[in-house]
């Protein structure tokens, strides 16, 4: 029994189930899915239309966090939840933090506007919308600095699903280019560690035609 | 020890919290909280700026999703995640679909156009965000009743923590008239049953003066 995840390279939620599969050495195939064009054996199988879903001869199951608890729940090793009830509610409320907020203001704006739209011919891209994206980096950045200035990982003391959440939120904005690190040295430092995980490097490995090329650190682990 | 919510009367996301602390029994004294107006005291407790926030002695909670997990650990009774882990994916699928998509297509735009523009001073309401927010109803509706046709609880054979999240946001709607219970028999029997639980009553009974006044139907539990 193997998985097959649908996924698309750019989305962070794809990434983050990609990294959390092979964290907990979970065999997967991956299989491209351009989510935009609402292909209709897609859109049976998630009704939102969104990726990932991720597909055995059994389930088939979307919604990224709901998949990631579920996962979790079949293959608690390594835990990427904390038994503490306290550590385990700041580790969820970073990731809505994340999935949320961070890719309403950030991800969405920058990889949108400046890959995205290309991708599914949307149009140009807006400048006032990649300026707004850009000031909201500035913001998201300070508070994941001001945190892991004072604990070790996103989420507490240990590494959590938080880390997987904004690590590939990261990687893409890495990917376009759009993160100065010399601005954010707990961030980067944290970054590098995460980088170099085995699970990271399917991800920082793939290139893609379409796609601007990414700036020459991007998969450099001591960049 | 009793905690503080703060709240405000027409977020789902506060309703949902307030359903679930009162069907656990759990006492809390609520505090409103006008969170547009970017309290301070209120930046410092919750840097994102939402509500609600759930506070005790000891700790400051927020993000609801990640507070109604950490409530449900700590006071597991009544059981509002299932133990099958599959029931509980389909929970969290729902529950994110509900508090993210149906909030985003529908709840922010019809609430937040016809009531909140208004009492946070935004301007006059964008006839095209209504509509938009209309159309969003049908299909979140339809997809509702094409899942109570077939289970009798939002997300399976059980009542859940998803139960609670719709039920918060159909509050909303309801409240502003924007239902018309008619076209949606399944989902009408579904909530004649939750507005029917004591936890329910507390919601039912507010009426505040600022907002539009609600239809005859929204306090009557045999609507």
């Amino acid at each position: 029994m193997t998985y097959r995840l649908y996924h698309y390279a750019l989305s962070p939620f794809c990434r983050k189930l990609r990294l959390v599969l092979s964290e907990k050495e979970i065999k997967f195939e991956l299989i491209e899915e351009k989510y935009w064009e609402k292909r209709r054996e897609f859109q049976e199988m998630n009704p939102a239309g969104t990726v990932p879903v991720l597909r055995d001869e059994n389930v088939t199951l979307s919604e990224s966090r709901a998949i990631c608890e579920y996962i979790e729940a079949l293959y608690p090793d390594p835990r990427l939840f904390p038994v503490d009830p306290l550590e385990q509610f700041e580790t969820r409320r970073m990731i809505s933090w994340i999935d949320e907020k961070l890719h309403h203001d950030v991800t969405s704006r920058l990889v949108g506007e400046r890959v995205l739209k290309r991708v599914q011919e949307r149009g140009p891209p807006v400048a006032e919308t990649i300026a707004k994206g850009r000031k909201g980096l500035q913001f998201h950045f300070t508070y994941f600095e001001h945190l892991l200035g004072r604990r070790d990982w996103i989420a507490g003391p240990r590494m959590t699903m938080a880390d997987f959440a904004a690590a590939a939120h990261i990687s893409c904005l890495d990917f376009i280019g759009d993160i100065d690190w010399r601005d954010w040295p707990f961030l980067k430092n944290w970054y590098a560690t995460m980088k170099s995980r085995p699970a990271f490097r399917p991800l920082l490995s793939e290139y893609h035609m379409k796609f601007p090329h990414p700036p020459e650190w991007y998969s450099d682990l001591d960049f």
